[in-house]
């Protein structure tokens, strides 16, 4: 077995030695600094690969300083103020950190500000505002009661990421470091100097990590310190004067600030994305690729490696947009926060290989008293193995502090039993791939493959009570032996249900929201063609609120293919005789409750082909239908658990119309599951709970073996 | 103390000796038969007031079998049916009972009905359609996998109520009583020569008990005789093309059936009405009223009182309608399911006279085994009395089979109670109002004062999940020291604020309906106008979703005011900081957990100006802000309970800004609650609960009692 290989550590500048000793116990072929740490030079012979974090936006306050023109801007919204009069002073930095922002006053606030009447929706003309230098205010002619904003740019006078981690760490002396613009020219040039330069004097280093390249995702502070606005996907702060009269010419129409600050909502994944958004995310992708090429260009004339991490600065990489392969990485590298975002970076096509790092991070957040970095750790592998099964990273590693982690008792053993495990499933599977269900699943929402594996989310891997019940979907999903594409109501359009690859389409979300669909469910074409897809013997699975929009008596668009729809008080008059009988295919394994999360109130099922499994009281959760030729199944919500999992498999193969080929390869406890290796002829049996369990396992159908095994084991079979 | 007078009991055949014996025992002043009995004979000589039912619409079959085309009628809309291919069969009667209901075969069908893609909203031109004597189906040229409904006229051929008590009483041989439409000419002159002849052939009947006038609020049975649809508010049944080809002719714009189908949702209360639903509304009230006076001058032209029955066929009648008063009631008598009904009842003008029918209701489906009238009565009296205390009804009675209640061990001990309380209120108010707070509260929707006690109601008291924490607001409001007007948003938009005597608005509803106000929220004249009005010293309270609709960055349109907004998900990357502090005004009285009912998840509160009472986990539940010299306050949901009622109590007076007045009359105990007749000095002190109370009696400002009050007592006080 293997025993070496696959794993990246941190180290620090006071961790030579231990760093050698973890290296060894632990079979590490690379070692890398974090921010806040240092590569030490001893260790720069270490027989591994030696990775250096490299930021291409920061780092360089002199530089910064010297060009504050150049400096990173982001579009700001200020609060919405509600005039009282005929005048209203709207102070712009309220509720900002006047450390990480100041406002543009270098370029002409009339030319890229916006003054708004919330009230209307309408632009307040730049003759009826100024802006007053000495107090920062914005005042306003207005109209009494109507409510306004003004959206401006300010610089980043220091670096999200960096405030980010000062602030955890509880650095002290660390100077703040200021952001700088790659895109622009005099900037660009100077980086690129700068890396050949870097290159030069860092030959023992392997592999330039970018942390990342030009664009930190939205990442706001408030005026106490504390984050106010945070999104992994936004791109309010890739903005700057110079870009978007770039973006004008490109896209041929004039650039409004609304399509970035976007009321307010600053384009959170949730919005159903304007054209205009989408427009501007097409040119910030082909624009970030051209550039982040030069910079991979000369790492690679170095005879280093280019490596990206998947976060931070990595607005306009969009790994699964058309543009990211042209970029001609190596690797990339990112979070595994569970097996959705696991997915997310394993699933990256066009660089050699995939490097996950694994949680927690060596920080004092969780490495501290009442911290569990154990049990965090055991619950990321437990979530990020089953997706590993189906879709491997080639590497692991961990970030931070390693001081931390090799002085928490227990902990590096811990660590010892995953980069073993991880091990395992490469050795075993030789490189191939593990047995998947033969057709696919596909998740429709707005923003269809562009953002695979990242549907539902606002942070990366960060719960939320609005959305744990829709992300478990994926979760699920993200372990399964399910082939799972994404797609959006145009491909449905486009005809990607015409082939008949897809058996079954999951809509999964809140009403209005991009995950939902909105007003595309009154799109006669997406409708239609869905319906004649379930009629012909297709499966749909709606979470939450699927095909969403109040019209012509339905709030449910597919309520006849769902065979339920939501009471919003329209059809309180109308009696429904709602009754539950749960003896179905889909709850064949289940004992106990099922657990829909927050769950969805107010649905009842409705037409003549209905099955109610699951209820609250009057209300149903979890409903079967069958529409013609084909399937389909209603959750009011799917948090991830191992039961929840094994339900939605047997659902998918329920609306696919193919339970017979559900036992091909299977395991009867819920809290266990199994990845086929047809290639070397081995199965993996693992156990997802934290204790024994005890299961059969199932292939072509019958009942091979009975299989006792330990808390969270992972068993290879032969078969 | 009074002994005799205001109460009315039922009466039947075999029940002679029985009624007598009751009506010297309850003291009753009048006898009335029902739908089912019959009033004996030797009952007509007795000391008391005689009452008879009278049915304009129905109980001879004889007339309306010789009158076919004059059946009254009510618009269907078949079910919803995808089409799968061009060709598309919809069966209409399919869902609905054929003994109640009959394809109007008789007038075209291509003038009076629709066929609508649903898909679309587009309406199928007649020449793509027929209708299909023979099997009852009407053929269309679809779109395939389109959605279609057939909008059709039906002939009432069973009187819903009848059927109703039919079902409910398990009556076998009576004959299905039909209907006809006494708007039409041949039928109205039939029936207003028959209540001539009624009223000569009566001579010892001093009541005319229409019940009711001409058309039946919905009620429709799907196959099984189970209820398919009701709507106590619905004008479905009030239709025929001789109704609407004048309807046509006094609004002056071609009629449609989807006018009333509604599409499929028959203009449920819950709907934001239309243009042309209100302008049918008018109309029928015009109409109805101008018939139903010649109907009363008919029994006034014979010495007897007329009556109306606020139920049933009161369709067009509108008790808060302008019309109303023409009609020349001498009474209105209504069933009283609680509070909110009780009012909707005692708060009619233009009539000498009102009673209330109390529950129960003397019919076998409560005086069965299970059943429980006596506990019934009780908590339907405890609930009435607060809500007489404020406006009284000048006579109570109840329904049903007499005998049902003489043989139920203790029930007539029980309303002899009930009616001792009621004769009681009246002796010590003499005719006087007790004392309100010294402000008006409005409750804002869109129906206003058309439909004053009437929101948030299905059918009439009936509870339902998604309204009791709604209706508990009016429910609370229905027994409270304070002038509640019911008001539209033209009305605030028409200035009804300016006089200064509304000091608290109270909107409470879900999102999208008629009692929210959905598109009301942005109009700039509404918003506008409340926040002056609360930032010059209003108050606004906010139940569930109010002033909720998706514009320009905010859910709740008066965010502002509120201090909340609901997290539509779309700012789940703004960090909310939200924290509980429940010390305040509204809580001082309250021990326990607020109950929100079903609630409303996802508040949060925002702004500068909020202090959180109350919290499920993350979000907020119940919240005050100040806005200028206003107050506002927001709740997740007000289920009726006393607790709840000395909340918002509480509430109304902090909005209002009044808190220092609060305690002119009060008393301490959240169970109970006073009402003080400064005309004959007396105060009324209820206790709510079916357990005793101590409470502290407060008159302007001090404390002058403490009382020891037995369960559910009323104590009458000097002051």
């Amino acid at each position: 077995m293997e025993q070496r290989g696959r794993l990246t550590l941190p180290t620090d500048a006071d961790m030579v030695e231990e760093t050698l000793r973890l290296k060894e116990l632990l079979g590490a072929d690379a070692l890398r600094d974090c921010d806040g740490t240092t590569m030490p030079d001893e260790l720069l012979s270490a027989d591994a690969k030696k990775y250096a974090t490299y930021y291409t936006t920061r780092k360089d306050n002199e530089w910064a300083k010297a060009n504050p023109e150049e400096i990173q801007q982001e579009y700001l919204i200020s609060d919405r103020i509600t005039a009282r009069s005929n005048t209203l002073r709207i102070r712009l930095m309220k509720g900002f950190h006047t450390e990480q922002l100041k406002v543009n006053e270098i370029d002409d606030p009339k030319r890229w500000w916006e003054v708004i009447d919330r009230t209307t929706g309408e632009v307040v003309p730049t003759d009826q505002w100024e802006y007053d230098k000495t107090t920062g205010e914005v005042e306003i002619h207005t109209i009494p009661y109507h409510q306004y904003t003004v959206s401006f740019l300010a610089f980043l006078i220091w670096d999200p990421v960096h405030m980010y981690n000062f602030i955890t760490n509880d650095w002290k002396d660390a100077p703040h470091q200021l952001t700088f613009d790659v895109r622009q020219p005099k900037t660009q040039k100077h980086v690129k100097e700068k890396l050949k330069q870097w290159c030069i004097e860092h030959p023992d280093i392997d592999v330039v990590r970018f942390t990342t390249f030009f664009h930190q995702f939205t990442l706001t502070f408030d005026e106490q310190k504390r984050e106010k606005y945070v999104e992994w996907f936004g791109y309010s702060a890739s903005v700057s004067p110079y870009i978007l009269e770039k973006f004008e010419k490109w896209v041929g129409y004039k650039f409004r600030p609304e399509f970035i600050v976007d009321q307010g909502y600053h384009n959170s994944m949730f919005r159903v994305p304007s054209k205009e958004f989408k427009d501007f995310i097409e040119f910030q992708m082909i624009e970030v690729s051209k550039l982040a090429k030069e910079m991979v260009d000369i790492v690679h004339s170095y005879g280093k490696e280019a490596m990206m991490f998947l976060g931070d600065h990595w607005i306009g990489t969009e790994p699964y947009g058309k543009y990211f392969a042209n970029i001609g990485l190596d690797a990339v590298v990112g979070s595994v926060g569970d097996g959705v975002t696991m997915r997310m970076i394993s699933d990256i096509k066009g660089v050699k290989y995939t490097e996950g790092r694994l949680l927690p991070y060596f920080f004092p957040d969780v490495f501290c008293e009442g911290g569990d970095p154990i049990g965090e750790a055991e619950e990321n592998w437990l979530k990020a193995r089953r997706a590993i099964l189906r879709s491997p990273l080639d590497r692991i590693g961990y970030g931070g502090y390693l001081k931390l982690a090799s002085e928490w008792d227990g902990f590096i053993d811990t660590i010892q039993h995953v980069v073993g495990e991880f091990r395992q499933i490469h050795e075993n599977m030789q490189g191939s791939s593990a047995y998947m269900a033969p057709f696919k699943v596909a998740v429709l929402n707005c923003w269809g493959n562009l953002r695979r594996w990242m549907a539902n989310q606002v942070h990366h891997a960060i719960w939320h009570r609005e959305i744990y019940s829709y992300v478990g979907v994926l979760e699920c999903l993200s372990g399964m032996p399910i082939d799972v594409e994404f797609i959006t109501f145009e491909d449905i359009k486009n005809g990607i249900l015409d082939n008949g690859e897809i058996k079954v389409i999951i809509n999964s979300g809140d009403a209005g929201t991009a995950f939902s669909g909105d007003k595309n469910w009154i799109d006669e074409k997406v409708v239609t063609t869905i319906r004649r897809f379930v009629d012909n013997g297709g499966g749909f699975i709606g979470v939450g609120e699927p095909s969403a929009y109040q019209f012509e008596g339905r709030y449910f668009q597919l309520s006849d293919v769902l065979g339920v729809d939501r009471e919003m008080n329209f059809s309180l008059s109308t009696d429904k005789y709602n009754e539950m009988d749960p003896e179905h295919f889909i709850l064949e394994d289940i004992d106990g409750e099922v657990d829909f999360g927050e769950g969805m109130s107010r649905i009842y099922a409705q037409g003549e082909n209905y099955q109610i499994l699951c209820m609250d009281g009057e209300y149903s959760q979890l409903v079967v239908n069958t529409y013609g030729k084909g399937h389909s199944v209603y959750f009011a919500g799917l948090p991830y658990s191992p039961q929840n999992c094994r339900i939605l498999l047997r659902a998918i193969y329920y609306a696919a119309g193919m339970e017979d080929e559900m036992k091909k390869f299977y395991v009867t406890n819920v809290d266990t599951e199994l990845a086929v290796f047809e290639k070397t002829k081995k199965i993996a049996v693992i156990n997802n709970a934290k204790e024994a369990r005890e299961t059969d396992l199932y292939v072509h159908g019958k009942k091979v073996m009975h299989l006792d095994l330990e808390p969270m084991e992972m068993r290879w079979v032969e078969y």
